[in-house]
């Protein structure tokens, strides 16, 4: 059993993560309504004006804006209404000094006219429309192009598309977007004692947590998982399946990162690529490891289901969102006050898991090879290294794990 | 054309709605791969301790600890190594006084055995194991249930599937979950001047955006969007579309909802079913209806996509989520300076839609008729009713549209 050479702090870990993942380049057509949280592959350019014409941004009338200089509340001006333009209506109604035409919100502006009164400050008359306000040239009327102008670019390639965003490409047109794939990853759990929820467990058995844990967080942060199942920590198994790791962007493993005897994993990956890390001085998730093989990162995550999740929300989101050209996850943090005294490790970093009753942060870490000690979690805080306890009533920040 | 009677405040409306809409009772059973962000429809029990039997926590030594009580740095205890326990094999060794078996992490812990001696803490000598520290009974083993006891309710009704959870649900074995349904929203964009995306443009005509900004929020926020397309605004379409609503768990329609001649959606509604509100007291998004048909809740959202867009954030975001049993969406938000004065309507609580550059917030509203208004925007401000400007370098709250 060997020794972890050096532990690497989080924040040099993570430095080194981001130096040694690239953005994929594949690129994939995909209907607009399928847009929703994808990434744009290329700039999209308008071909046309937004709006296409000028039109009406108020219900009202249509008038020539000189004919209206004299109107106020006690002395309206009479007009002719000569017509009514509806949205969507395409007619071709020309208009002449002292007339006006009803026009609805979204219709073009009748040839002649050069602003729109809103109709709460008109009376129908028969024929007939008192005015009983001035206008100006230009009021109410949104011009062409006022949205979008043609040729402008309006999203740039790595746009992240939200609704609003998939609106504006709605406006132009569009109905096809050439945005980044997915990235798959491959997911693998490695050990003995690991079976298939479903199959019954013999003595010394227990069900794979991490497949599913990490599965989650792959499909939640923009990517496509591969669950490979669970492999045995035997190293012609261990090898072949660390050579498969070409078919994806990126591969987790979880189990056989430690020092243990059976622990496998980094000497494969040393012989056939390269290790980053291996040994983070956080807790949990101490036996972690980071590398390449044939330039496709590999994460080896440590076994113990709490490890494991907790450096894929520290370690791995951040490694998925930058294969996936998606902008990083904010962290969101609320302040509590911690209801009982902990102790904690000093020598690492460690992350503590809390659930939050108020602004009252609960303990609820138990051991790393407990799963309740993170699913029970609303979130958790940093105690740094050197820190060998945190007192009751303790203001802490506490990193909610994200939704 | 009939004017508002009164406008509604938003958190009025927030109410109301709340108060109006039930989550939906159908459920499903899908794989526990599936299961992230899902909502649990069954308490979900423990069959079997989790662990199911004592496990070390540790590589090391299973020994009795009493073996051990002289044990120090300068003076080890010496034990026979019997056998090796790997995680994952079903061994039956039985340990006496003054030996010991060597054990990997996960293992079960060898009959006689009551603690577990850390690697770091001894040194192999033949068949022989020197232990350099002193132990006591229960030292780094995890006992059977620890994590999880037979019987308990790990989870509820209710829970909001996370990844943790999902760890606790594999944990027990769990293949198959029982959660609520995605809700169904039926989405419509009426108006004659909307055609599809894709479909050449006549003079006077635009493109349907509302269909696509609301279809992203409706998937971003746990329910099934279906979009049913563009229908006219003539009052027998209209009628037969809203009979539809029964279809669904919740229909958006938009445009059709202001006060104009052809706005017949609020009609139709108050004659089939009850209106909740209709106009709101902000800016922009106004023309908003909320009413039910046979308890099928409908919302009528403002033709303009900014002003669409901006009440699905404000409005229609808790209600899909309240009906989908999820957690009420968090609000992000961060402090910035205002780059540059702008003014307000003051009769109406308005939404400023601003790009953060630093912490300085951009204006990027223009007209609500203008998507760009909020698609290239990261969020909003929210100027009170009663105020009428806003000056440069003003520190202003941006509430982020959440990704």
């Amino acid at each position: 059993m060997k020794p972890f050479e050096k532990l690497v702090p989080r924040l040099e870990a993570i430095k080194l993560i981001n130096e040694n993942i690239n953005p994929i380049n594949r690129v994939e057509n995909i209907p607009l309504i399928e847009g929703v949280g994808r990434v744009l592959a290329e700039d999209v350019i308008a071909d046309f004006n937004v709006p296409p014409f000028d039109r009406s941004s108020m219900d009202g009338y249509a008038v020539k804006a000189e004919d209206t200089i004299d109107a106020n509340e006690s002395k309206p001006v009479k007009l002719k209404q000569i017509g009514i333009y509806y949205a969507g209506e395409n007619k071709e109604i020309l208009i002449e000094k002292g007339q006006c035409i009803e026009i609805s919100t979204g219709s073009p502006i009748p040839n002649g006219a050069n602003a729109v009164v809103m109709v709460e400050y008109t009376k129908k008359i028969g024929d007939f429309i008192e005015i009983y306000r001035k206008t100006k040239q230009g009021d109410n009327i949104a011009p062409e192009g006022e949205d979008i102008k043609k040729n402008e670019v309006v999203l740039k390639v790595g746009e992240f598309l939200t609704p609003g965003k998939l609106g504006a490409l709605a406006a132009i047109g569009k109905t096809t977007l050439r945005v980044f794939e997915k990235p798959l990853i491959g997911i693998y759990s490695t050990g003995t004692e690991i079976v298939e929820p479903g199959v019954p467990l013999k003595n010394s058995q227990i069900y794979d947590i991490n497949s599913y844990t990490i599965n989650a967080i792959v499909e939640s942060n923009g990517c496509l998982p591969i669950k490979k199942g669970i492999i045995l920590d035997e190293v012609t198994i261990l090898a072949n399946s660390v050579l498969e790791t070409k078919n994806f962007d990126l591969t987790v493993f979880s189990g056989g990162s430690s020092v243990g005897s059976k622990d496998l994993l980094s000497d494969i990956v040393e012989n056939y690529g390269k290790i980053h890390f291996h040994g983070l001085q956080v807790k949990p998730g101490k036996p972690t490891l980071f590398g390449e093989i044939e330039n496709r990162p590999i994460f080896g995550m440590p076994g113990y289901p709490t490890s494991c999740l907790n450096n894929s929300y520290v370690f791995l989101i951040p490694a998925l969102r930058k294969l996936a050209h998606l902008p990083p996850k904010e962290d969101r943090v609320v302040k509590a006050r911690l209801a009982k005294s902990i102790r904690s490790d000093g020598g690492r970093e460690q992350f503590f898991t809390v659930k939050l009753n108020g602004d009252t942060a609960m303990p609820v870490f138990k051991q790393s090879g407990d799963i309740t000690s993170i699913a029970n979690a609303d979130g958790y805080f940093v105690i740094p290294i050197g820190v060998y306890s945190v007192k009751e009533d303790t203001e802490v920040e506490v990193i909610l794990f994200n939704h």
